[in-house]
């Protein structure tokens, strides 16, 4: 036999983001000041008792093996925040603690799709998810959103998606990259959409923490009984709790759909660091003014964002409403000259910031909107004066 | 469509042992005393200056994403280790870190795996080995090892095995069940097959630390280029550094295959826990006392056990040379009567074990020896006394 690698594992695409960071990360290193809007994670620390509940179970020896899919007490934590925050009945024994939000959602696709089975991605999208349902034996469909709608799919628009094949849908609400929510009518429509065909929802509601203007979040799996037994609900403290690092995500879903879960986890990568574990307990039991603070604090700077790209008039920005991200569309730019040479794409939109202005964007083609880049606002006011000075400066060397 | 899941998973065999364990925590309930010959870890604690690596790890806040194959500064730790402990080169692009060492097998499978491709498993192996190669669309072959020749299966017999078809063989030295090492010579000689019929091997010396008597740990990937090039080496910091719930595992390839391991774990779960990754770099730099310390009193356990168990008639084991476990053959038991009734197999011995003398053992069908059970000498030596007096008591009771 010859030495062949995985097909699938060959055809995973790595993330276009990494030739900015890797540039940016080049520049730093020759002292060079760099504003990297790429942030993809809060710029806080995570909150002080989150961080001494984690030395009292290192002082406790806190350092074993726990049940595959999480610690009893920490899923009985999850289950009432599930009950309180969202509403949702889930017992500890429908909840799967896994090793970030990426790793619950390698977990659905693997215990939801057979080869084959089409998943229904409303476009923008997070770039991880097609290259999960794909490395998962599944094959994506894109539905392309409309900026005038947020860029929201509509019931009807998914509706002209869904095949015999369709196995589920993927719904990111506040999303990433665009910020927006889905309103309770919205999610009505998709979920009598849902329960109609029969299909899934993976509602991924890692941004659930961050909502601004008193906008409502959601969970679909909360609008009835019948699409509460056909949703995978999927969260996790990295956002809300500034825990990125942690690796904490977990899942609230039919006892049968956890129980698959939690025996292909046992397998192929069995329980989520201890310790992180006792770090959960503490930040969705003990005190939330943090979650309060670091919202208001991002909203700031939302609202600073919106209103200094609102005045460029080469880019047009709808204001997002919850996570950490503004989508930009750029179309003005792009088809305007930069030394003499048409910009023509995001992709050399982005090299051209970095390069010449020190300022790190993603361009948005692998989030299935080309001609948009997203810039996080997780990161310091300063920062992000200095760097929409410097976009400005850029807008302003364009030439017709 | 339908909501029927995924087929894969259905299939996904739960863990014979959970039987016995759940009766065994339902008896401690109820305040029985009961050994636990089960434990799949060092019931010691994480040596302290490693803890301390963590505590300060949060002082500084370093709670943020890494790289998602490990953090710069924890790959070329490990790529020290591997250079001295193991006589290997890997460099830090060479090595992802995940999730425990079960995560880094599954990563392995994932990323040389296509559909139906033929994986050589010898016989006894760890359970989860052939869930993960399934998982990963492989299809498991077991090689079945003579207890004359040390459970360790030769050349030859892996050779019998080879099709057309044969992508990889997995390698476990030492050996969880067995506690066997295989010699130079042997894996030489495994070493110039897997060259000569070009396939991989997965070599996973998880249990590299514990090794007895003055035998030599040897890594079949330092046995020459063509060796080198295909083996993936698997370890990790759980046995070793008594690390269990901390989840660090790493794998040493060719760059090739680190780059597809890297990439779908970006999108699979991304880096393991962040401050794990600084108390792993503390145990693999910091001093090693502990690690000597912690094999000694195994040792001295491996030796009370293996002395008490052949005096047992009914009972044959062979000394191991690694690891934590005595692998048992129960032959002479089950042939013989309980209350009236023949024993029969292990899942019977073991069920009349935790019912009647509350002793939980491995009964070992899963692990392809069905009349073997596992005992593991990771817990006191005050609790190994005890146990092995009631499976003594139980042995009396036996009746031809």
């Amino acid at each position: 036999m010859s030495l062949e690698l995985s097909k699938k594992a060959q055809a995973v695409k790595p993330s276009s983001t990494l030739a900015i960071t890797a540039k940016a990360k080049e520049l730093r290193a020759q002292g060079i000041d760099v504003v990297g809007f790429g942030a993809g994670e809060p710029d806080f620390n995570t909150p002080e008792h989150i961080c001494s509940a984690a030395v009292k179970a290192l002082e406790e020896g806190y350092t074993k093996y726990t049940p595959a899919s999480g610690s009893v007490e920490l899923r009985e934590a999850i289950s009432r925040k599930f009950k309180e925050f969202n509403g949702l009945d889930y017992k500890p024994s429908q909840i799967v603690v896994s090793n970030g939000g990426k790793h619950s959602l390698t977990n659905v696709f693997t215990a939801i799709l057979n080869p084959g089975d089409e998943v229904i991605i409303p476009a923008p999208y997070w770039l991880s998810y097609p290259e999960m349902v794909k490395l998962a034996d599944g094959v994506p469909v894109y539905v392309y959103a409309s900026e005038e709608n947020g860029f929201k799919a509509t019931a009807q628009e998914i509706a002209q998606a869904v095949t015999p094949k369709t196995k589920a849908l993927v719904l990111n609400s506040p999303s990433n990259p665009t910020g927006m929510i889905y309103t309770r009518q919205e999610l009505q429509a998709i979920a009598n959409l849902a329960v109609e065909k029969d299909f899934y929802v993976v509602a991924d509601e890692m941004y659930e923490y961050l909502t601004y203007d008193g906008e409502e979040h959601v969970s679909i799996a909360s609008l009835g009984d019948e699409i509460y037994r056909r949703t995978i609900t999927c969260s996790g403290l990295s956002k809300g709790y500034a825990m990125t690092g942690w690796r904490i995500g977990y899942t609230g879903s039919t006892e049968e759909i956890a129980k698959l879960m939690g025996a292909v986890q046992s397998h192929q990568t069995s329980n989520i660091n201890s310790i992180a574990q006792k770090a959960a307990i503490e930040a969705l039991n003990g005190p939330q003014e943090s979650v309060g603070e670091m919202r208001d604090e991002f909203n700031k700077r939302r609202t600073y964002m919106v209103k200094r790209l609102s005045e460029m008039k080469e880019l047009s920005v709808r204001e997002p409403k919850g996570a950490f991200y503004v989508f930009v569309n750029t179309e003005g730019a792009l088809e305007k000259k930069y030394k003499g040479e048409k910009v023509g794409d995001t992709t050399r939109l982005a090299e051209i910031l970095i390069n010449d202005y020190h300022v790190a964007v993603v361009p948005c083609q692998d989030f299935g909107f080309p001609t948009y880049i997203r810039l996080s606002y997780a990161i310091s006011m300063e920062q992000i004066e200095k760097g929409l000075d410097w976009i400005g400066s850029f807008l302003s060397a364009l030439e017709a």
